[in-house]
């Protein structure tokens, strides 16, 4: 049997994709909670560029970036495709994922930081929820009517964003505003794969807010 | 024949991996040259998202962001591959290629803009550059000791960089500082795929002192 092992957080979206995948492909595995204050030396040798979670060991062989990760599970493992097989719905699919990693910055300014840098982050994620009102008109995945590799990396927007707008108080995302946004959301996180895969709402809100009491 | 339209700029590291891939694998396209001052309808219509070259556009079909790109066109069209086979080294290229992207914004701080924004930027640089110094020990390519999509990436550091630090003034790179990184440049910038395909060294330096000198 293959030899796997996840460094993660269990409150990580980038962890969760990575999950995600795993349990997708039936793939039986380790799950090695870390601890960011005090970093393994484990974590800090399979990852010694960024000393970042997730990282997926693989028969003692470190893949770093849940992007990367993803991909590598679904090529390597057997199972249900994460990634569609014609070649534009996958350019596709991959536009949306690299989309959704490049504005988690943003997301982490307006919710978690203060000032200069949460005015900036607002900002950028009204633009952001703008582009996906428009993208998610009548959709309910984001490629192929099929849930896959960019609606992993929705997590964060589709789930996360809304825990981390009740427990800050800062409320950008409003039906009025971005109707079709909210209405993929909806369905979003009552889908099956949400459901079955995600960290329980309540626990992640109860996480969030002590860690910003403590901030 | 295929329809290819390259949207692009001569003088783009970005639009240069995405023709490198097309001159790879011998697909005949049109280069449409885009003025960012004024963009034109078919950016705007074909990168809604971003309005940002590079954008592929395949039969009508729009592909954008230059890692998703060379992605499709190594999966799309006949000839040598781009990507390693194995998923390991196909995971590790993905990996280096995206370090490189993130990286991007860090260089252009250095070496375009001024005052914080730069200082902060040189700081990533140089520890962008400690990492490639420490990874590039005794290394030609980054996977596989084969060109490919990750040392496709690389064509700023490798190429850009020298240019734009010649042009500011701001030195970064010395070989008694990054020495592996100044090796592995060396052979960069001589091996047949840099020299054939990038853009001639003078016309480069020529265009961004210009540019500068116009900001």
């Amino acid at each position: 049997m293959a030899d796997v092992k996840l460094l993660g957080l269990w409150y990580s979206p980038f962890s969760h994709r990575v999950e995600w995948a795993l349990k997708i492909k039936g793939v039986q595995y380790e799950f090695i909670e870390q601890d960011l204050q005090n970093k393994s030396p484990l974590l800090l040798e399979s990852n010694p560029v960024h000393k970042k979670i997730p990282v997926l060991i693989h028969n003692g062989k470190p893949i770093c970036e849940s992007s990367v990760i993803v991909e590598y599970i679904d090529e390597t493992f057997e199972g249900p495709f994460i990634l569609p097989k014609d070649p534009y719905d996958r350019a596709i699919a991959r536009f949306w994922h690299k989309f959704f990693d490049d504005k988690m910055g943003a997301v982490v300014n307006t919710f978690l930081h203060k000032g200069e840098e949460q005015e900036k982050g607002k900002e950028e994620v009204c633009e952001m929820l703008k582009i996906l009102d428009n993208e998610l008109k009548d959709k309910k995945f984001f490629v192929a009517d099929k849930f896959g590799y960019a609606d992993m990396a929705a997590n964060f927007v589709g789930y996360w964003l809304g825990v981390f707008q009740e427990a800050s108080g800062v409320e950008l995302v409003r039906s009025e505003n971005f109707p079709n946004f909210c209405a993929w959301r909806d369905v979003y996180v009552n889908c099956s794969q949400v459901k079955e895969y995600l960290p329980p709402r309540n626990d992640l809100l109860a996480f969030i807010q002590a860690s910003a009491s403590k901030a």
